[in-house]
């Protein structure tokens, strides 16, 4: 057997996807899938409308950094929050994942760190080990809305190879959402220590009573340390468009961005075309869209207060709960939800928590729930999780 | 200035692109574009109407390595060249790009070693130095038809971090093809030294006196030291929808590949039901791929073989000729035709050579011209190419 990198073999399955492998075994049974990111909200009609109306003679190559008209409706879009912002401040990426690939391989050479705030989006990991970059998480808490770490607590964490510290806004998997003074600290602490902060911003429209801050929104003085990731997944539920943003007014970064985007040739320009028209939506689409997920929230945040033993801080933005429950080991209550749970041939399928932090022996009692799902669905899959709480052999009552 | 990393430093602005910049300055010439392998062969209309009718609910994420039908209809398409191939020998990829980034990152660690014949596609640069890799050039040489090196040439290149070889067939630039005899002694000396062979056949179909082999049809016992790449891009005359493919019958390099697939989520629903319809086209769509690019090729050749002291192997497969001209310097001459040369307000746009070879001092008097254009076109740029030729300043005589 020909031998593989070690980073292929430190890539680690997904407890998601490996969820999802025995959820397609059981087809006898309706799963209520809170496990992912995957909103059952419709795409807007104008995104399909670009796909039907993309009829060119050749399907050809776009520019490396994304399609002019893309990056400049990209940069007047992200203009409600940086009016100096222009087209050359954006690259196109092929989703947020590509925005966060290239952010991390364009800051770290192998071995370089990157502190995360945690618990945190899966993926992060996968990055990360392909920029051969190591995490260097610092804990935030359930108990205390999981504010931010001080300056102090920071401090801390830094190395000699400390390249950037990376957060999302409003937050995968805690549903927190940061203002705009703990996003400048954040911002003013990275410029101290001559790193980049990289503010995930990818459920930036989705929050419920004060919008977050985004790191565009900082003074001139602090974007050349500032880099924003954003996407069309989320916010126009067009997760499977595979486009996202990479932005920075530093000029060097973008060089460099450019560059590692001429080594894959340019993002897909149909995908392009439809992102330039959803971006052109009014704003009452995006009233719309907090709507919509403010009530699935509530409905889901409702239907498990009635919970006894568990602990549920109610999210403030991004459509994600971490919930703490009264079982020995998320990851077992998880499988057991999908091999053995079952109420009217119905289950839940949910993300167990240790996926969400560096070490895997942390998280051991929380899962993420997604409110991905219509309100009438997502009670009826809060009403399971309740019965299967109460029969689970695993149950620890609370404080033992 | 926060520091970025070394590699992001090492990422070579290319030097096409640097020429495209150019190009787009001078906007009153009319430019025959002979640089880049983008054909203006239309698309076939299979693939804009899957376009059209894709109007689902929600535009979802798809599987990591790409969905089912799609991953079928892959293997079942290159069943032509392996019968035993099923879909989980395929992984659907954004680009063949993304399959090469792909293989180099599940190969190779920070300093690893791959040997690529030479000259070669300039972006194997990007992907090897994203993935932390060394090139180790072989020269194919002009005069012997680009032949493959001998067993002894490869055997003296090899070190302990060498991972793979890797080689285009029919080739970019060079237009070699290689057949099956030649192609089975790479694989059982890449076997005998328990690495892997990565064949790029994304030419595959583009080919004028004798087929090219795939490494897909080897025997069995070789076939776990193989990868194949292929993409939609050249086939389909659909570079910009972003597909490609990485096949291997070795289990454990796809499960490898699924995981890097996780970790940047799965590629694009639309464009894989663009390429389920085109995979489905009947034969006789490979034959009119192959008589138009014959027909241009063919154009190029007769065309510049009135030019003296121009050395000029006719391609055997792919589009692109690598030709010898007497200049000084083809970079020099690639900017000077863009910079000062027109005639009618017309010019051309070439590749010099040194982008294709790993030490940009070779090379020097070649450039790569590609038969993207129609047959008319081409033998206009090409009449160009010869008054440009006679008077430019930096002409060397043959033998000089």
């Amino acid at each position: 057997m020909p031998r593989l990198s070690e980073r292929a073999q430190v890539l680690q399955e997904s407890a998601i996807r490996k969820l999802d492998l025995t959820v397609a075994k059981h087809t006898d049974t309706t799963f209520h899938r809170l496990n992912i990111g995957q909103p059952d909200v419709a795409t807007p009609s104008v995104i399909l409308d670009a796909f039907a109306r993309f009829q060119p003679e050749v399907v050809a190559y776009g520019p490396a950094s994304g399609l002019p008209g893309c990056r400049t409706a990209a940069a007047r879009y992200h203009s409600r929050w940086n009016g100096a912002l222009t087209a050359a401040d954006v690259a196109v990426t092929t989703g947020g994942s590509e925005a966060l690939l290239f952010a991390f391989t364009a800051l770290c050479d192998p071995g370089d760190e990157i502190i995360v705030l945690e618990p945190y989006y899966t993926n992060y990991n996968g990055f990360a080990t392909v920029a051969g970059a190591r995490i260097t998480p610092i804990r935030t808490e359930l108990a205390d809305g999981f504010a931010l770490p001080s300056d102090q607590e920071l401090d801390a964490a830094v190395t000699p190879r400390t390249r950037a510290l990376v957060f999302s806004n409003p937050a995968n998997p805690t549903g927190a959402v940061y203002s705009r003074a703990e996003v400048q600290r954040l911002a003013a602490w990275a410029q101290r220590h001559d790193i980049f902060l990289i503010a995930d911003e990818v459920y930036r429209r989705i929050w419920f009573d004060e919008a977050p801050a985004s790191a565009l929104e900082l003074a001139d003085e602090l974007q050349q340390h500032v880099i924003v990731v954003d996407s069309m997944s989320k916010t126009f539920s067009a997760c499977g468009l595979r486009l996202g943003f990479l932005i920075s007014r530093n000029k060097t970064l973008m060089e460099k961005v450019e560059r590692l985007g001429q080594a894959r040739l340019g993002p897909q320009p149909l995908a392009q075309h439809a992102a330039v028209a959803a971006l052109a939506l009014p704003d009452s689409y995006y009233d719309e869209v907090r709507k919509t997920y403010q009530g699935r929230v509530d409905a889901l945040i409702e239907a498990l207060s009635v919970l006894p033993g568990v602990d549920l801080p109610r999210p403030k933005g991004a459509f994600y709960a971490m919930v703490r429950l009264p079982v020995d080991s998320s990851e077992r209550f998880a499988r057991w939800l999908v091999e053995e749970f079952r109420q009217d041939g119905q289950s839940v399928v949910v993300a167990p928590g240790p996926g969400f932090y560096a070490d895997p022996s942390s998280g051991t009692d929380e899962i993420r729930l997604a409110a991905v799902l219509n309100e009438e669905r997502i009670r009826r899959a809060a009403k399971l999780l309740t019965t299967a709480l109460d029969v689970y052999p695993g149950r620890v009552d609370a404080g033992s």
